[in-house]
């Protein structure tokens, strides 16, 4: 046997062993108490705060090797913790206790002519296998959400943020024993070996229910090709924001400006405006200022090139990119059925928004555009759990599977029926 | 180029085109009226009955070949279609135009700080692949329900029942065209070729938004081992009827004879029968006579051979075992607690229900048995959609994501969120 092989089958049987003490824990943490799971919560926001000097000390030893290694300065931003990260860290797992149980909810509830009561009750998902990057924070902020539903998590986090997320997962495992959880209900996949992605994503359909990815489009990309296990996540968000004949100037300013420009490496950014034909004059001038001034590149079609003449011509696949960069592209198209077709063509179903004092182009544009939030007369960079009051968020789904939009801790949750009878037996 | 290779060639090509055609459906069904939908659907089944003779006749060639395949007594009945099963079919088809739009519905509305409001809408889930068996009557009954909820569908149904569902597939067709929808948005595969399954299952992700399997273990097993789109389904229902200790003893038996042999054949049926130790003397000879009596098997651990003189040994394989026959398994349990552990064990999540007068047991169990549906003091054969009123079912779901139990039109949708603003930029 191969030296290959042999470690193959050593992260195929760490990983069932994974999977077989996790689907134990979820069971146990399906009967658990709100209480009980909002207990083990608060503990490991005090442990994060208690130990952040180890947390520091490992992210220290991340951020050496990283250096090492060459990592952009964006990558290292990401790994990076300090004290008031790891304090915003222990504040969100907070935040996520203080949040009503998303479980044993009634649903719906009816009576059948036969007196069978039927209810629809929330339940935990399961078993969720959590994947992602460099940023170390995940392992709090995911695992506290999944624990938040009753779900068991297995965490796989980036090569890079080993040490980081090693530490950080100690103090959320003293929080599941101070309030006496199975500490499998949040594991930590112990190697930085690739295939053990590979294997959590092809072979433990037994054990793991849904994954998430969260990461770049590469990752994204990996989980969805090689997944045979669900899969809740967002390839890309190719957001728009349509300005309408009929917008007011400032406000269509104002928007696509704090849609493109307020944080332009968050999903929910802007990448295109599209404005009508008929407001092209007024609207493209005043808006491609505003962004030029904030220090946005503008690329553009025929039009907007006649029109800014700092812009510089957009390509066909300026209409398909992310660029999740001070860069935008726009586009003069001739109404609402453009502006939609456009969407439909060229967007990820992430989040658009119309800009217009005309109610019925409005509901004409949310109901006709196919993406996980529509808006009308607000910024795309309202796209988000926190902005949503839904509190905190896994990601947005823009699968159209289960959860779409904010995945927060209600989103984590399936269902089942129960049904009080007396005695009825069906003819 | 091999002739295989041409053939697989072929397949990709007809099976992308109608990808794209569904999805264009699709995108337009999205925006079609509850009202145009229910036209085309009661257009269809008018369809069906103005065309009953051509459907028999094709079902004829069904019939003639599946006999000389030598088909199974069972496999023929499912195949065969008259008067009365088109008349139901027709019948089933208006009862889905009757029920409530399931598209455009707020399941939830709240208004933000900032005045943003949020309202959480249901819209279609897109393309649905039906993949099924013998019975030709899917063709109509899951074509219907997709319609119903705005989905855009795919059917692929088996080789036997081809004319027979081609027969049916051109009333719908018709039903459509009367109401003005885009033929595409129910296609049926037009070929036999089993690659045509493979390639829906493995190639089409980038078109099919969940594909739905109906049919027995094998096919179910296939899809689930070779999808790369959502699936929803169920594998296997292995239902248990729990007499606890507490069980009145006329209730135990009608429901445990119900839940086992009103119907042997469906995934509702009971396969095994848990009995508290403290009450087998006084229940499981009662349960087991009118078991017997109804012509059913019995086989049982060593206290149940000890009551039960007909009764033979059951194995461990037993325990695990979907008879969907008049065979029953019987064990006898220390308690709630390991009814529930069995459960866990052997069951496939599907419906399990408890008889008791205790209330505080019927809680527990109906708590910590982790099944899409459970019962108090009711027969496993309600897990259905028509017994739940929720209207007409393509299948039963076991699974953890998206949907759980009977799956109607309702939960063949997803949702989106609509935002309504007035200028709001995020800070």
């Amino acid at each position: 046997m191969g030296a290959e092989t042999k470690l193959q089958d050593s992260i195929a049987t760490t990983m069932d062993a994974m999977g077989i003490a996790a689907r134990r824990a979820a069971a146990s943490l399906a009967r658990s108490t709100g209480a009980t799971r909002d207990h083990a919560l608060k503990a490991a926001a005090r442990q994060l705060r208690a130990h952040a000097d180890e947390i520091l000390a490992a992210n220290g030893e991340d951020m050496q090797d990283a250096r090492r290694r060459g990592l952009s300065a964006a990558m290292l931003d990401r790994l990076l913790l300090d004290a008031a990260r790891i304090e915003a860290m222990a504040a969100g797992v907070e935040a996520v206790a203080a949040l009503g149980d998303p479980l044993g909810r009634v649903l719906a509830e009816w009576t059948r002519p036969n007196g069978l009561v039927i209810q629809r009750v929330t339940v935990p998902l399961g078993v969720i296998g959590i994947i992602y990057e460099s940023r170390p924070n995940v392992t709090a902020d995911a695992a506290a959400l999944c624990l938040k539903a009753g779900n068991a998590s297995i965490l796989r986090g980036g090569s890079e943020s080993f040490h980081s997320s090693t530490a950080i997962h100690h103090c959320l495992l003293a929080g599941l024993e101070e309030a006496g959880i199975d500490p499998a209900a949040v594991q930590m996949v112990p190697t930085t070996d690739r295939a053990a992605v590979g294997y959590l994503l092809s072979s433990m359909a037994q054990w793991v229910d849904v994954v998430v990815p969260r990461g770049g489009k590469s990752l994204i990309k990996r989980v969805q090709d090689e997944a045979r296990v669900p899969v809740i996540g967002h390839l890309e968000g190719i957001c728009h924001v349509y300005l309408h004949a009929a917008a007011g100037t400032d406000m269509a300013r104002d928007v696509a400006l704090n849609a493109k420009m307020r944080r332009t490496g968050i999903c929910g950014a802007a990448e295109t405006i599209l404005v009508d034909r008929d407001a092209a004059e007024r609207l493209i001038p005043a808006v491609a200022q505003a962004l030029a001034e904030a220090g946005c590149e503008v690329r553009g079609d025929d039009t907007v090139m006649g029109l800014v003449a700092a812009a510089v011509p957009a390509s066909e696949a300026d209409w398909s990119t992310e660029y999740l960069d001070a860069i935008v592209s726009i586009r003069v198209v001739d109404g609402i059925d453009e502006a939609v077709r456009h969407i439909e063509r060229y967007g990820s179903g992430h989040t658009e928004s119309i800009v217009t004092d005309d109610a019925a182009a409005a509901d004409r544009f949310l109901r006709d555009v196919d993406s996980a939030i529509v808006l009308h007369n607000a910024s795309t960079q309202f796209a988000d759990g926190g902005e949503f009051g839904m509190g905190a968020e896994i990601g947005i789904a823009t699968g159209r599977i289960h959860a779409r939009g904010p995945v927060g801790a209600e989103q984590l949750t399936s269902y089942k029926y129960v049904v009080r009878g007396s005695g009825q037996v069906r003819p």
